[in-house]
């Protein structure tokens, strides 16, 4: 199991904050990359419809974002935010940023989409034009009718760089957004993190998965991670996709997020196991939209 | 039968100035809309590998462009050429220009991406945006190494247009690229149609299929086409991609040009009937290539 974010504040306060006992045990089971891909797109909704996740966010610079922006707009039932985006990992499925690549240069790389890595856009990035970049990713979804409830970041480079670190939060508190803060790359400034992110932020207990395995063993690490969900507020961050043609052209040669990966995440979370698992560990489905409601009770 | 184009031109002459006899009939088969999906890019590539097409074109603004650039690259057996895109025409499914919107903001729509039908280009284009949009276009296919054969154009804004249309032929003159000038288009401009293009052009009959049938019908329509090919330079226009769920997605309520429709193209094309009709009507495929060295045999 690895633990993606460790604990960064008294977690059980956050339950009694949320209306819950002091001691529930709080899962936000979170879709990655909605947007991403029409597979991805199908899975995610279909996850959504069947319980196996509550929460999702949206990759609006990607080429399926008109899909989901609609299903979004129509389904307000669904908790889902933004996966705001500043890279195209991908060889040969690319996209660039909302805004113009001239007002952005510094974000966009010499084939004209953006950078492939985390490193490549901290060596380049201008905080200014990142700002820009995920406002105007924002005010897109907004005019499509999406009303997100959170806002989260791709691969995570407003994470590990102290400027963007505070855009982020900054932009995310303009918008009356709850961020996620994942703690592990807090850590990186020490104890003075709220210094720097500001008080009012929520840090949940985050897993991810980030090892691959044979399918069979998909089932084993889901369900060692539910067996250890603490009290409080938790996240488990999942990709799902269908393993398609689309899908499998798209993560060619990357089997780790690849399409076989996203279609293990989305079996194991439709699973009549999965429903078991979280009734046995006594754990509740969470949704950003009720730490949104927390956090700016005057813009719900 | 519909015919896309009529004869512009002596077409025996064509034949000769190709290095066949007078009276041969060369048709260029020739699949539209490369890049557009990963589905049209796996069913054009399998095309051009069993001899389905000569011919093709790719559309640079698309998402799929990088895996088909790459495929062009590696492959300079296969005869490709651009499809200069200028709209984007599809509901959920959307892109924008090479060049950054605020650089072409008349060919970009209040989302931020092409206008979807091409009244909306000639309502709202500044030719000079064109010109920089399309050869943008070019510069970005050379960049990713296709060595491109020919141009033409995606739903016709460019065949048009008086302004647009001499854009057009300069900018594939200066390239040194033949351009596809659609005859039925060209009779907007009267018997003066050389004074707007130039010389040294090429008109070919055309023919493209425009209405929808079941599939049993399909063969029907293809094999009448190739009964009635004259001498001379043709070119069939087809729509290749398979029949499933990403192309499904694209084209939603779109039968026209839709998914099911290019399913049905590339099984024709793939056919063992497609073959039987080419010799038993003496129709030798040809390419834009071929064009290309007799028209800049100086540039090949």
């Amino acid at each position: 199991m690895i633990t993606f974010f460790s604990m960064g504040q008294e977690q059980k306060s956050i339950a009694e904050k949320l209306g819950y006992p002091a001691d529930a045990k709080l899962l936000i089971v979170h879709a990655d990359d909605m947007g991403l891909a029409h597979s991805a797109n199908m899975a995610s909704i279909e996850a959504f419809k069947k319980k196996g996740v509550s929460s999702g966010s949206i990759m609006v610079p990607c080429p399926w974002f008109p899909e989901i922006a609609d299903f979004a707009k129509n389904h307000p039932e669904y908790d889902i935010g933004l996966h705001l985006t500043l890279t195209a990992e991908w060889d040969q499925y690319k996209w660039d940023g909302v805004l113009p690549s001239s007002e952005i240069p510094s974000l966009i790389n010499e084939n004209g989409f953006f950078y492939s890595s985390v490193e490549e856009v901290l060596q380049h990035a201008d905080p200014a034009e990142v700002e820009k970049e995920i406002r105007a990713q924002i005010d897109r979804a907004l005019a499509f009718g999406v009303k997100p409830t959170h806002l989260d970041n791709h691969m995570g480079p407003l994470f590990v760089n102290q400027e963007l670190l505070k855009i982020y939060v900054k932009v995310g508190k303009e918008y009356n957004l709850p961020v996620l803060l994942p703690s592990n790359y807090m850590g990186f400034y020490g104890a003075d993190i709220e210094e720097y992110v500001g008080e009012n932020q929520v840090f949940p207990f985050g897993y991810m998965k980030m090892e691959n395995m044979p399918a069979d063993e998909w089932d084993d690490f889901y369900n060692q991670v539910l067996e250890n969900i603490k009290p409080g507020l938790n996240e488990l961050i999942v990709h799902l996709a269908f393993d398609n043609a689309e899908m499998q052209a798209i993560a060619a040669g990357h089997p780790d997020y690849g399409s076989l990966w996203r279609q293990n995440d989305f079996n194991y979370l439709v699973s009549d196991e999965f429903k078991k698992m979280l009734e046995k560990n006594n754990i509740r489905l969470a949704e950003w939209r009720e730490i949104k409601e927390v956090l700016y009770p005057e813009n719900p």
